[in-house]
């Protein structure tokens, strides 16, 4: 377990209970971010899931995505949170465990048909990812699939995402959660 | 000038009188993609500058570093907003034009005496490159080189970065801003 033993677990993060799961002690080692990058690129080479572009969630999908980016020959666009984009935009908000929440994308980031790989670091709730495949679809987008370092499956993500008929990649995971 | 010709400039935004050198135009396209990564890796794997890290600058700084930590075959250190990261941090603030910032670092992302390669997607006023310089070396890190798309001469980072000695390298300007 190269890639999972690499992060770090922090307990009652972002609040009491939670055991985040920290990918920074895995990038940060050379080997560990290697690992990730080919060991996702190699799926993608391989599993005959056909897109254009890279899409990654800010801000540790940018980290993932921009790698990816360059090793699968794609350019990358990015998912934000309001007010961060320059340009005309289009947004989706979505629910979170408490409140909402809201992203963006430029209205001229994908062109109709343009097959996407999401990109984010962990899969949890999936509110984010599954918002964001609505603002790719919005923009007239198919997600072809989404890739994650970590999945989650107690939390559910996984399942909702599934059910939804997405096709989905991870490298490792933390049960119990 | 195949990399300046596909950023995009956004005029008034943030606000009136600024011209927003937009790189998602750049990075959206692949070939835009490759250039950038690729004239930077060029660039670092020849100019003699050795370091064992690339430490990106959230967000956009992320993009670019996830895709050099792998070309480079580094490991990749973010440097983020206040209450992101989820271990111990070390903080610094700075100044904005208007009011002040801060960025954070968890303690243990560098060891004493760790060089770095510092990305980010555009120098301007160089106060975010010079607050996370700051924070390396308040780890006891070494800034060997800072990386940047773009360059705007007249706003003048350039010119405090290089006064301070830290070495540069940037892709394409942007005079008159």
């Amino acid at each position: 377990m190269p890639i999972k033993s690499r992060i770090r677990t922090v307990p009652d993060y972002p609040k009491k209970g939670i055991m985040f799961r920290d990918i920074t002690t895995l990038i940060k080692d050379p080997v560990g971010f290697r690992l990730v990058i080919d060991n996702m690129t190699q799926h993608y080479l391989s599993n005959g899931v056909d897109f254009d572009a890279i899409v990654g969630i800010e801000s540790r999908g940018f980290i993932l995505g921009g790698a990816l980016a360059y090793t699968l020959g794609k350019g990358f666009v990015p998912v934000r949170k309001p007010g961060k984009l320059p340009a005309d935009v289009v947004q989706l908000e979505y629910e979170l465990e408490y409140g909402t929440d809201k992203i963006e994308m430029h209205t001229d980031a994908l062109v109709q048909g343009q097959r996407v790989l999401l990109v984010d670091d962990l899969l949890a709730t999936g509110g984010t990812a599954l918002a964001a495949a609505g603002l790719v679809e919005k923009l007239g987008g198919v997600v072809a699939s989404m890739a994650f370092i970590v999945n989650l499956p107690d939390i559910g993500g996984e399942k909702k995402i599934r059910e939804k008929g997405y096709n989905i990649y991870f490298l490792t995971e933390f049960e119990g959660d």
